[in-house]
């Protein structure tokens, strides 16, 4: 019987229906639970109380400094800053995947346009072009010839952001059917997968462009490989996005503060609550 | 004896006078030196051959994602990427500083204007605000009152990068003489200080905004706390700034590709050779 | 007699109370009115139909290009295009102003912070610093000394738009009382002046940042400047500030598409039906 | 005979060799010629004596405002303000010249991406879109159908520049020949007129991305229509694109502070010697 009431403080900026799902169920399991605008509140780098945080703002910048503060004040928030900001940051991500081996798109990285036109001869066209930041499939770009190449690069070389001039350069991965695969990971549980179909007149798969959810079933393989993404990017509660290539299962994204409404229509698993019976099992260790 | 020439690699976007100081310094310890223009060659995941790599580009990220492709080749590149992102966003330098128990001024972390004026109130003027990006002094504020506390947080809200609405709300170190102290360590080892006085009309010490430099002598206890600031860091080649405070000594900030023309002038030291002397060390072992 | 109702096509981004007050009043007055959004509607250079068109875009482009739209297709808008950019870059307004012979205060443009610093030090402290862009007195900085000088320097020189990078840089107006006028025109005619002052801890006196609002009884002098300056910028519905300074009364701004909700607050005049009136006059010649 | 010396002062702020020529023709017309850098002097609303000036800053903004104080002073610059900026914002220039009966390509305005799209499905592909500002064909860009059209709506909404967001959406023009025609205007006298012609593998026919440029004879009908529109822009020293489409000549761009070093090698007419001996003209006058 749990007779104590540790308090869960949850880092947001703008609530989404994920956040509110949290929070209830957190309530649900017995946690005190203090939701924190992270927009209206001077983060103290000493001085904070030791609690259990978890960091949910959509911002990736925000989410990344918080959970620093956090670690500064010798807090271990789900997830770190190293997990949010190398998820976040696509580079950083593709670089932890391959350093720990981890199968990905053929890439190459080009720091402004003018290597972008070299590395896009090297490639070959189709090609996908994305910059480092940016959620919800949001410019990365599907090249196909050098007409389009070109627009791409002028319009880039424009931007001010130092990391929006950076082009990722991938291989268009070439799969079996029209789809990618995305994977829940808390802790080192996967609770499962769901297919991601882009709609009519548009090849991103992403939700936030019109994607269809199905659920995965029988998904062993595709979440022993988000697993061990999950583990190299030391994320705790994380989504995994894989490609089926012609070379078998390939790691393309990783979300850091990952949204989950689409999963649990497709799936019927209650992500919410899962994470609430991970911090519970935590916090009881 | 060494009868083979292993290459080193220089890894570089605008050459400094410190870039060209250091190839003819591994040159003339017996490498082969190769510089590379990141802006001009495309970066690739994967083939890359085994080399010595350093890292020397000017801009943060450009140097952070050279050192993540190389990293991403099973490569470790001095510096890691771990070492020159958190050297190069002041909040993530100085959480890891905070998380390692090294001291550094009282600072408050605000993501957007509203919570900054809160963080003002709290931290009473003067106060100095920053943003995580930057250098050379640059947008580093001395805030004396509400209506120059008003003139940064109108001008900091039009900024577009995200990072740059960040606020770094700090204490206003108060120090016995004008004056700030930075150490250069090479891998475990201290170079050396030297004080930074700011020039007239200028309240910030940096060389950049006519800052003039100085040897320390005698400087053991600011080498120990350098030396603890870089192992917080991991950084192999990176320089520490100290200041004196009324509690001690304290790191106000790191620098992950740090310039040296105004340190090599004021001690004598050949900061150039000794990068090479521990490049040749490393490659003996 | 008239027996017909004209449509009056009012173009909007974001309604505003002022908007849905001109919108009622002109159904009032018999028009058939057709709110256009600017956002959601492409605008043809050529075959839109002949209208009465009223512009009430907050953002001062998207104004200037629906009116520029309309001059294309033959329809005089009110105000025109000239009349709104020039009222909206207020480098253009005082050059237009100073060159109709009103007074305006002591002006000096420069391009960027190098030249800044030589108008500051030709100006003298305290002087007013603005961008050329810019709405309810965002970024109009009272600098009071060469601290604040390099602070406002510094921060505008990391602006991206080209106009952001250039500096108003006025003589501080001394003035009997803390406060401005603002005078309401429409056609040729005077709908009378407010006084704004601004609120505790603040110098601007922008109902925005708080400023009150009073009617100024007896404004004839101020109503005559005003008609003046409405004339030199050609605008038909145009708001005028004034200072009172110690060489008489000068034109500060002027607003090309106005909000009016603190004047008839502090008059009781009900604007949005005068420019009803207006529009029905117009017709009717 | 002439026996003063009156003062021709030439605002630019980075010298080309256009400004180099113009400089050394007014010498040889017997002119005292003062370059003024506009980014290092202030430039002051009143107090400015009398003298010549021309405009020649290649920064569209810093021409325009350079213009716009010189007319504060009551001096007339070559070009005006209006001048500058109708011609150096396509929205203004389309718009001036569809007033004044110029025929222009087929064009919509829209003001952000969710217009853009109903513009492109009314327009139909192939068509060009490009932003308001913008110099040497940069952004100008051909889409052939949706795929494209998508990557050019999402990397503009990306911009923060409010212009920027902007769309002119145009049709193809058809041409019978792969080339269009630029005609060079001083006062009301047409120089001559080149064609323009794209470099391998590019769609446009800017000099800058590589065009070139041969000298056009008999060119009466399309020096007709180029000062029909440097009239209708006010221009005295302009230059005017032209399109042959299939039904008739039509101006495509104009620019107000014209580069001609491609138009003097294609037709050997010495531009500034032309432009000294319009201002000896006028000053006689």
């Amino acid at each position: 019987m749990r007779w104590f009431h540790p308090v869960v403080k949850v880092y947001y900026d703008m609530p989404r229906i994920e956040e509110k799902l949290i929070i209830k169920a957190l309530e649900d399991a017995g946690f005190k639970v203090e939701p924190i605008n992270v927009t209206k509140t001077p983060l103290p780098l000493s001085g904070i109380q030791e609690h259990i945080a978890l960091i949910r703002a959509v911002s990736m910048f925000r989410s990344t400094y918080t959970a620093a503060v956090l670690e500064a004040n010798g807090i271990k928030p789900i997830n770190s800053s190293f997990t949010i900001m190398f998820s976040g940051d696509k580079v950083l991500t593709y670089s932890v995947l391959a350093a720990n081996n981890i199968p990905i798109p053929k890439t190459m990285i080009t720091l402004n346009g003018e290597s972008a036109e070299k590395a896009y001869a090297e490639m070959g066209f189709p090609l996908v072009d994305k910059p480092p930041l940016g959620s919800w499939g949001r410019l990365v770009t599907l090249i196909r010839d050098w007409h389009e190449a070109k627009i791409v690069i002028e319009h880039r070389s424009m931007f001010n952001t130092p990391q929006m001039k950076v082009h990722i350069v991938q291989e268009y991965v070439k799969m079996p059917e029209n789809r990618d695969i995305r994977c829940f990971i808390i802790g080192d549980r996967c609770l499962g997968c769901i297919y991601r179909k882009p709609s009519e007149g548009e090849w991103r798969s992403n939700v936030a462009l019109g994607g269809k959810v199905e659920a995965l079933e029988n998904c062993e393989e595709e979440c022993e490989l988000a697993i061990k993404a999950a583990r190299a990017l030391k994320g705790k509660v994380i989504s995994i996005d894989i490609f089926e290539s012609e070379r078998g299962l390939i790691v393309n994204e990783v979300n850091g503060v990952p949204e989950f409404k689409g999963f649990m229509r497709a799936t019927g698993v209650n992500v919410a609550e899962n994470i609430a019976e991970y911090i519970k099992a935590k916090v009881k260790r």
